[in-house]
C-alpha cells in the first residue's frame, strides 16, 4: 500500500503532526494515570503502549521482559531495529481505519487512547552521554568568519571530520520547562578583569538531536553501513548557549558552562522508518570524506524547520527558517566518527547535530551569527540576544503528498536570573 | 581517641594501602556470591556492606530501601555526609579491635570478610556525567609553552577560573581492563592530508577525581562552602589520551575521540573523612579569585602520587612522583564553578582533575610534557609514547605517622589497536 493512503480510524488533519504515518514514541503520564510509560502519538491522542503489552496486542518476540511500562524508552531502544519493525507495523495495524481490534473495542479504546490534553510528558529516555557536533557549514563559516575573518571561517579539520565535543547529560530538559538565565563569569572587554554576571547574551541553537538504539562494544566501531540502524530516532533541539560565558572560558578546552545550565529536547521521538520517504541527499562533500564516513546512499532527509519567537511586549515573529538537509554532515558519518576510536554507544545517548543553519540570512539557527545587525521586530523590539520572559518555539516536519511527519513543538521560555 | 591509635581485629602492615583509618568503598562480587554489592577494604579483605545491612549491623537511618545490595554506590552516594559520617562510625566500630560483635562472631566473620584473592571489583558507581578539570598549573603551562612558546603559556582566563570540559562517561573503566589502542584520524604534518591510523601518541595522563553526593537543583549553584559536604570520596585515574588525534580534532570545540576511547579510575573510593588528617593549603591563588571561589580553610590534601611503566621487554621505572597538593584550583573550586550557571550535579557523577604535574621534570603527570626529550629507560629502550604492551600503574597514598591511607593500584595496559 502507498504510504500516503495509509488511514487510521483516528481523524488526523492534513497538517497535524502525528498522522498513522508518523507514531513518534514518547514518555507520558496522564490525569488518571500518573505512572510515566511509553505511549505513541497519534492525531491528538497518545496510545498507551503499557496498556496494549498488557494486554497483549503487541505482539513482539522478546525475553519477556516489560518494555512500555517504564518510566524511559532504553529498554525499546535496546532491542533493535528489527523489533522497533515489528512494533510499528503492529501499531500501525492496531490503528487502521479497517482494523476493528482497537477500533471497535470501546472500553480497551477509551483507556488506551488518552487525549493529549490531559497527558504530561517527559523526558524520552534516561540519556547516558549527550554529544553535539557542528555540523552545519553554513553555522560554522558564519561563527569561524566573525573570529577569524572570511578567508579563515572553517579550520583545517572541519571538511576531513565531524567536529563534536561532549555536553552535558545532566541538564537536558524536556519542551515546556522554563530556563533561568545562567550566572557566570564573564570578561566583556579584553582589557577588563572578569566578573560573575546574569548572561548579557543568552541565545538558543536550532538542532535536532538523535537517540540511540543499541550500541557497540568499548573498541568495537560501529561501521558507516551499519550506523543507521543503530539510530533509534530524531528530536527537535534547542542548544540554549550564553555566548558571553562560551567567549570567555572555552579556550582551550571548549564549551562547558556557556551551554551545561541547559538543553531543551522536544517530546516525541520521530523513528527514521516516518522519516525514509523524505530521505534526499545532503550537500557534496569536498574533499571526499576517508573510507569510513563514505556512503553509498542519500544520507539526509528532507526536515522542514522554523524558529519562532513572542516576547512579552507582544511581538510575535518568524526567526528562523531552515532544514535539516543543509547540515554537511550525516547522522550515520556522525556514529561512524564518533566511533572510529572505540568508544561505546549506549541505549538512550544523543547525538546533536549543531546549529542548523543554511545559506540565507532567513535560515540562520542562531542569534550569534545575526549579532552584527540586530533583529527588528514587528513591534518595534529589536533582538540581539534574548530577552527574560522571551518563547521560542522550534517546529519541524517533514510535507507529503496530503500528510505531514511532524516533530510537534519544542518550547522555552527565559526566565530572569535566579540570583 | 588518637586516629593513629585506631587498631582493628583485621592485622594491617604499617605500608598498606587500607587500615582501619582508611575504610574505601567499592564494588565487588566473589568467588562464592557473583551478585555485585558494596564493600569496604581492611587490609587483604573485603569488608561485605550488603551482609552487614542483611543482619541489621549498619544502624543507619533512612527510609529502609536497600543501600549496599546494589551493584553501584549511588543510592548510598545520593544519601548525603551525615548518614555517610554514620555509616563510617558503625564500620569503625564493628572492625575495631575492642568489639566483639563482628570479631567473635565467627560464621558471620567467616562470610562478611571476603579475601581480597577471591573477589573481582567492578566500576564502583553508575556515572552519570562526567567533567575533567585541567587544575595543575604546572600542566597547563607546560603544555601551553609548548604550542604556543613560554611567554604565552596559560590562556587569560587560566588564573580566573577552573578551566574543563566535558567528558565522556560510557567509556570509564576499571582498573585491571586492558586498553585498544584506538584509531583515528592523525594529520601528522600541517601540509599532509589526514588519514587513519592507530594512534602513534598514546599518552597517560595522572590524574585523580572525585565522585560527587547529593547534588543540586538544575539552576541551583553549590556554594564554595557546601562543596566538600557533597564529595563522596576520589579515585586515581589515568586519563588515556591519543595525542596526534587529539592535536588534529581539538580546535575549536576541545578533547574529543583523542580521549573518549577509554578513562581508567582505581576500584576503591577513598571518602574526605579518610582524607581529612591530611588537609593542606593548595597553592597561593593571584590574582585572588571571584567571591563565589573564595575558600577560608586549606582546601587541598596531601596525597603522593606515582606512576610506574612496566614494558614487555622487562624494563621497569618510576615515571613520575606527583602530589595532589599541587592542583591550583581545589575540588571544592572545581563544583562551585561547575554549577555557578545552574548545572546540576547528580550522584555519581565523575569529576577529574586534569593531570597532576609538579614543578619538576619528575613530576610531570604524562608523557607529552616530556615529548622534546624521550625518556630512557634502564634497559636501553625509550619512551616518547606508549608501546603495545606497556603497563602503566598508579598508585596514590597519604603518609600518617604509622600508618597509611592509600588508593591502591590502578593498572591499564596497552593492548595493540583492533585493526
Amino acid at each position: 500500500m502507498e504510504i500516503s493512503a495509509l488511514k487510521s480510524f483516528i481523524d488526523v488533519a492534513k497538517e497535524h503532526p502525528f498522522p498513522i504515518q508518523n507514531l513518534p514514541y514518547g514518555i507520558f503520564s496522564s490525569k488518571n494515570n500518573s505512572n510515566k510509560r511509553a505511549g505513541v502519538a497519534i492525531g491528538d491522542f497518545v496510545l498507551d503502549l503499557s496498556l496494549l503489552e498488557e494486554h497483549g496486542l503487541l505482539d513482539i518476540s522478546h525475553d519477556g521482559s516489560i518494555v512500555f511500562d517504564q518510566p524511559h524508552l532504553n529498554n525499546f531502544m535496546a532491542m533493535g531495529k528489527s523489533i522497533w519493525r515489528q512494533v510499528r507495523e503492529c501499531i500501525t495495524q492496531l490503528l487502521s481505519h479497517d482494523n476493528p481490534a482497537l477500533r471497535d473495542n470501546s472500553p480497551l479504546r477509551r483507556v488506551a487512547l488518552v487525549p493529549m490534553t490531559e497527558v504530561t510528558m517527559h523526558l524520552p529516555a534516561k540519556i547516558g552521554d549527550y554529544t553535539d557536533f557542528y555540523s552545519s557549514e553554513y553555522h560554522a563559516s558564519n561563527v569561524g568568519a566573525m573570529i577569524r575573518g572570511s578567508g579563515n571561517a572553517l579550520q583545517p579539520n572541519w571538511k576531513h571530520l565531524p567536529v563534536a565535543y561532549h555536553g552535558r547529560a545532566s541538564s537536558v530538559v524536556l519542551s515546556g520547562e522554563a530556563i533561568h538565565r545562567p550566572c557566570g563569569q564573564i570578561r566583556p572587554k579584553d582589557e577588563e578583569a572578569p566578573f560573575v554576571s546574569p548572561s548579557q547574551a543568552l541565545d538558543f541553537e536550532l538542532e535536532m538531536a538523535f537517540f540511540t538504539g543499541q550500541g557497540n562494544l568499548l573498541g568495537h566501531p560501529i561501521t558507516i553501513d551499519e550506523a543507521e540502524d543503530k539510530i533509534f530516532g530524531l528530536v527537535l533541539m534547542n542548544d540554549w548557549s550564553a555566548r558571553d560565558i562560551q567567549k570567555w572560558e572555552y579556550v582551550p578546552l571548549g564549551p562547558f558552562l556557556g551551554k551545561s545550565f541547559a538543553t531543551s529536547i522536544s517530546p516525541w521521538i520521530v523513528t527514521l522508518d516516518a522519516l525514509e520517504p523524505f530521505r534526499i541527499s545532503g550537500p557534496e562533500q569536498s574533499p571526499q570524506p576517508l573510507k569510513y564516513l563514505q556512503q553509498n546512499k542519500a544520507s539526509s532527509f528532507d526536515i522542514q524547520l522554523q524558529v519562532d519567537l513572542a516576547t512579552n511586549k507582544g511581538a510575535e515573529m518568524i526567526l528562523c527558517e531552515s532544514n535539516f538537509k543543509y547540515l554537511y554532515w550525516s547522522m550515520a558519518q556522525q556514529l561512524a566518527h564518533h566511533t572510529i576510536n572505540g568508544c561505546n554507544i549506549q541505549p538512550g545517548d544523543l547525538l546533536g547535530s549543531g546549529t542548523v543553519s543554511g545559506p540565507s540570512e532567513r535560515s540562520m539557527g542562531c542569534l550569534l551569527e545575526h549579532s552584527l545587525k540586530p533583529i527588528a521586530l514587528p513591534n518595534g523590539e529589536s533582538r540581539g540576544y534574548l530577552q527574560d520572559g522571551d518563547r521560542v518555539t522550534m517546529r519541524g516536519w517533514c510535507q507529503g503528498d496530503d500528510y505531514r511527519v511532524g516533530f510537534g513543538e519544542l518550547i522555552g521560555t527565559v526566565l530572569p536570573s535566579l540570583k
